[in-house]
Parts: C-alpha cells; structure tokens; sequence
C-alpha cells in the first residue's frame, strides 16, 4: 500500500490537480474548470468527484494520507481563500473544513508562492537548506520565505507579500490601491510598463513600437533582447536593477542563504539573473556581500504548482511525526 | 537548589552581568570595563572571576544552569563576536567557546537586539506571541525579528539589521559605507541629523539654534518639543513617517502581531509613538491595515539588557526540553 497525496493548484481560470506520490512524482493529473459553478459548494463537490475518480484509476493499493492546495489569496492559517479578485466567490470560502469532511485526512491549503517555496524545499533546489526565499513571476510578484526550515505564515497568516513593498511611493499604480510597488516594476506586467515607459520617454528605434500593450509579452521582450533590440534589453537591465537593489532590503531582514526565481520573467535566463545579481551585490550591505545566491528554481515546469501544494501535507506529517516522536 | 542563569550585557565601555532567577528576578548585578585589557583572554577572564565572585555571593544553594550575552556583531550561529567597530579587539573572538570550557554550562550569545527581542518574548510583553519585532533605538537602530515563536538568525547569523533597509540609495551617509540607511534617519543620531537638516533649510526660530551638534541630544529635542518648539516637533513627526513608511516594506516580509519600540528615541512615547503609527497605518497594503500593533517594549528599565541575553538560555532549554519530551 504507498501513500498518495493529493495536489491542488486553483488558478482563474482552471483548476488542476495530480496525485503525487512520497518521491514527488506526479502517478495522476487532471483538471476542472474553476469557474462553472456560481456557489462555490459545487465547484468543490466536483473537484471531490474528480479526485476520488483520479484514485479509483491509480489503482487500490494507494492510500490517500493528505490534500495540499495552492490558490490565490488563501490564508493558511484560516484554511480559507479570502475575498481572491479573480475567482467568482465573493467573501470568505472555508475549502478546507469541506474537504477534510468529505476526505478525512488532513487538508491544508496556502498561496500559490508560499506553494512553491515548500516544494523548492521539498522536491527542489533548497532540500539542504533552512533560510531562503522563492519569488514567482507571473503577472503579478508573490513570495514565500523560509526561514529556520518553516514557512513563515505571519500573525495574521498574509506574510511574505514582496510584490508589495515599496519602490518609490510617487511610482506606478498598483492594483492594492496603492503606488510604487515592486510588482509594478518587477512582473509581466511590470516589465510591459517599463517597456512602454522607454517608448514613450525616448526616440529609440525598436521593433517593440509595433506591438499593442495588450499584445506585448515577456517571450516577445525577451526575444527581442536576444536579437540586440536596445529598448528590450534595456527593460531587462530595469527590471534586473530594481529587483536586485529591493532584495538587498529583504537580505536585511531574514539573511537567506538564496533567492529562487520562479516562473514567467525567470523563463529570460540570464536576460534578468544578471542584472538581478549585480544590483543585489552593490546595493547589500557590506557583511552579506557575497553570501547569497540567486538560483532558478529547481521547479521549473507544469507540475511545479501540484508539487508545490502536495508539499505542504509532507512538512506538515515531517513536523507532527518529528513532534511524537521526539 | 534554585536555577540561576547569568545575563551578560558587552558595551563599548563597560560590561553588565547579572544572576537571574528564571522568573526574571535580578539577584545579583555588577559590571567590569570591557577595555582594560588588550587580549580579549584576559578580559573573559576577568568577567569570568567577576561571575564566580557573583555566584559565591547569591549562595551555595543555587545551581547555574546557562549563560547568554547579548554583545555588538555578535554571531549566534557561530558563538562569536566578529569584527566589532566599538570594542579594541580585532577580528574574531571566539568568546563562547572560552566560558563554555570555563562554566560547563550551555553559553549563547546574540546581538543586543536579538536579546531584546528574546527578553520581550520570554520576561516583556510579547510572551503570548509568536510573530512579532522589536526594534531598539539607540545611537543606531537595532532589531530583532521573531517568526512562528523563533528568532530569526538566517542563514550565515546576520539576520534582522533593519537599521540598514535603505530609505533613498542617494541619502544620508551611513556608517556602514552605503547611503540612506533607515538608521541614518531613525535613531538618536538619526534625529539629531533631521533637526540640523531642519535648521539648514529653514528660517524658523528654534531654541535648537544655540546647541551643538556634539552637545544635542533625543532628550533635549524632546523637552523642546514638549514646550512647543516647531522645528523639534517637526523633527519628531519626521521620524515617525520615515519609520512607519519604512515598517509597511517590513509587515509586508513577516507580517507580525506587534512591533515594539524599544530604548532611546522610543523614551519620548506620543512624540515618537503617534507619528509612527500614523504613517504605518497610512503605507500598509490594505489587507494589513489595523492588525499591526506598534507598542514600547514592556523591558524599558535597567536591567533590560541582562534579562535579554539571559532569556537567550531559557528559551534554549526550553526548546531543547521540548525536544526531548516529545
């Protein structure tokens, strides 16, 4: 009989999910459309269903001993997703008191950043390590911090929002309401800003003057950057030098040993890894200079986000097996 | 047979140590000069006799079960003090191996704000949290940052120096050989700095006008405020939006239940207190607002520095009996 762990990773538009074994690989995948169902009841009856018909095809010799769940705005400690701006249920959805009713094992549910640095730590790159930081880079900036080998959930189970701190009070709009935040600079989103910021401020030639902002992606900036296109790669040179001089910020406060990169802008290689490590260098304070790495994550690819939920359920039977047996 | 444990408190002029029962009472105090001696041996070892006089005189039924120290660039990980500016030896001393051969006992050291921040948690007023920050305002801004119940060293020892978040990459020069460091702004130097600034770029009458910059101190920019001096009141409020502006950037990292103020600056309560709170509220992402307590750290006495590097002990032996118990 191997125990399987159930991986959710609810995203705006779908929903996946894998069963996963203790090893980290991936036996079942699947997934359901996050938003057919107006009450959120039903959503999460269906995605019952399909998980309990994904176990009925691995085979009977499994035991289901967990269900991590990774989505956007969810409080661990609450178990809850709170008021996310892009799934239809408004207010406050207690999906984990609902699983664990109809599963009966543990569920235990975080964001999608805080997913991801418990499976650098559990399958990925920081396996050795007890003090480090995942940044992911989609359309918007979110982290998780590690340190002394826990994820830092905060009183209130919100820390580790990076993507929300800030650059310059007078900058970019962001959607929290306020202005400057690293995310608007240091993003999808935030490398298109920059790029249309350069467009707009100087003359410049570049074949980027033919895109429409809604068009523009990071692969075509970045492939653009490969080519020599000077605004492309100037963006990057921005976007590098604004992370980097930020996380010196960071290092000040927790003293990670490394920064895992993770994700959309990460994808740009060295486009935005050297420049990110340069800046971090000049602007750390003399005593950390030298001593943290920039690393890509060591999750790069389509099950990173069903690793990543399905670690949380592995620390937390490490640390309840640690705790009885002493 | 009571449990007695010695509190150490290393300074750039004199050394503080103290006997103390594990209720936190002091039993014993005394100090020596930290800069007599020119190898830093003969120091431990004179402290060390100091101690042993100490203990002579608290009693034979007392039994000494650990030592902690709280010491400028002290090294938890590594038990040592590194390459500190204000005290005459230079390079690495390795000062908790030494009393640990000499006592027998478990020895840990830590820097002054980490002791704080240890103290608040196990004698102050954090004892029923675990996420939360003390920041101690001194001639500097030290701080110590503890998540989910543990201090954060990071990985290399040098966690929590928010004294050097920066504020402005082309602001004030700071010691440690950057510019615009928070401590640079925020701190009893900090504010000296700010008054003066004041006076250069205003006209305003002040009775700050006739002290030197050697001669100003908090408490005399404080006193003017209290009879209504503008440019003190100003100074006052400037710090307080430099301060809380900056905690918004730190929230958004751990997301704590309090953080305390601690020391100097923090003596002057609303001057500095209301200010403070005012501009964090004000900066925190929404999903933060009205859940971050700023308060005076419940240690604000002379012995505050001894109880915090001995609770380094408690807390350790705490942790350690856990462990065994299971």
């Amino acid at each position: 009989m191997s125990d399987i762990i159930v991986g959710i990773d609810i995203g705006g538009t779908s929903t996946k999910f894998g069963l996963v074994d203790q090893s980290g690989e991936v036996l079942f995948q699947s997934k359901i459309t996050t938003q057919t169902h107006s009450d959120f009841r039903d959503f999460i009856k269906e995605l019952d269903d399909a998980i309990k018909k994904g176990m009925s095809e691995v085979g009977s010799s499994t035991k289901l001993i967990g269900i991590g769940i990774g989505a956007p705005n969810a409080n661990y400690l609450r178990g809850t997703i709170e008021h996310a701006a892009n799934l239809r249920w408004k207010g406050i959805i207690p999906i984990v008191d609902i699983m664990k009713n109809d599963f009966n094992v543990p569920v235990m549910i975080t964001n999608d950043a805080n997913a991801a640095a418990m499976g650098e730590m559990i399958y990925g790159h920081a396996q050795v390590m007890k003090d480090f930081i995942v940044i992911t880079l989609g359309t918007g900036l979110g982290s998780g911090i590690v340190c002394n080998g826990k994820l830092v959930h905060g009183h209130d189970g919100f820390a580790a929002e990076l993507g929300h701190v800030i650059i310059n009070p007078r900058g970019r709009q962001c959607g929290c309401g306020r202005r400057g935040c690293l995310e608007t600079y240091v993003s999808a989103t935030g490398i298109k800003r920059t790029v249309y910021k350069m467009l707009a401020d100087h003359l410049e030639e570049s074949e980027l003057r033919g895109i429409s902002f809604h068009d523009l992606t990071t692969k075509m900036i970045a492939e653009s950057a490969q080519r020599g296109d000077l605004v492309a790669k100037d963006a990057f040179e921005y976007t590098g030098q604004v992370l980097g001089a930020k996380l010196a910020d960071t290092v000040a406060h927790t003293d990670p040993e490394a920064i895992f990169l993770f994700g959309g802008l990460s994808l740009a290689k060295d486009l935005i890894f050297e420049p990110t490590r340069r800046h971090l260098e000049e602007t750390l304070m003399p005593i950390y200079r030298g001593k943290v790495q920039v690393l890509p994550s060591g999750l790069q690819n389509q099950s990173a986000p069903i690793l990543g939920a399905s670690s949380l359920v592995i620390d937390f039977l490490n640390n309840n097996e640690r705790e009885v047996v002493g």
